[in-house]
């Protein structure tokens, strides 16, 4: 197996959590200086907000730990490709590198659809790395949603 | 003077106090069979958060406030155009109808940049009415940033 920094599989711990819960399984870790500073699944229902994507939640936390709303420096790891809501934050946290896993051609905002960071009203984009450990990722909310139909 | 419903006034209220206060002056409402549910101003700074913008904001204190994430039948109120991020969570939030005042070419996502209700990935589009009380709107925002480049 391909050694790796383990933050994709942080970002997996905390899908798999979420998916526990009965959420959407996807997860996000924000990291600087190689320390998670902000860690989150997607909490919609638990929280009664369509806002509370694992991403927004994770930046949010990472904020809230570091006393700063910019997270410069910072890289955020997350298992989908984010959708334009949450594309839109990564840019206003100042982000510095994005890394995702699955894409989403329904609802991504990064390589489909609004593709924010290639818009002039984007004034921050982060380096975009993307494809990391993809199919696991698709896998898994595939089987998420097969599970709801059967239920 | 026009007679008007009052909630985009009470939206204006809001960015007023916003103002006040040292953030952004933007405010917004929701509002639902004639009643305000959620009201809030722009919080970034206070909240230390990039993602308390007003319309996050009034979103997720009207879903606490009803107990459904999802705001059917309710109507936004803003008073500027709202950027990428909070455009699709207006349309996460299925909000019925977005009133807008200024538009904002630098930052807005309804009818600048992401064009966020013209994407496929954009799955509920809210029926869109702006340019209400728009000079007022935009001078708030410009008396705004130029005393704090005066500072």
């Amino acid at each position: 197996m391909m050694k790796t920094n383990g933050f994709m599989e942080a970002a997996f711990a905390e899908a798999t959590a979420a998916g526990a819960r009965g959420e959407v399984p996807i997860g996000a870790v924000v990291v600087r200086d190689g320390m998670i500073i902000g860690r989150a699944g997607n909490e919609t229902r638990a929280l009664n907000d369509v806002t509370a994507h694992a991403e927004i939640l994770a930046i949010r936390r990472a904020a809230a730990a570091v006393g700063d709303e910019r997270l410069l420096d910072a890289d955020l790891y997350v298992t989908l490709e984010p959708c334009t809501m949450c594309a839109a934050a990564i840019s206003f946290a100042r982000i510095r590198r994005l890394y995702y896993a699955a894409s989403d051609p329904k609802g991504g905002g990064v390589e489909h659809g609004a593709r924010f960071y290639t818009q002039p009203t984007c004034h921050h984009v982060p380096e975009v790395y993307s494809g990391i450990r993809e199919s696991e990722a698709a896998e898994m909310l595939k089987a998420f949603f097969h599970d709801r139909r059967e239920a």
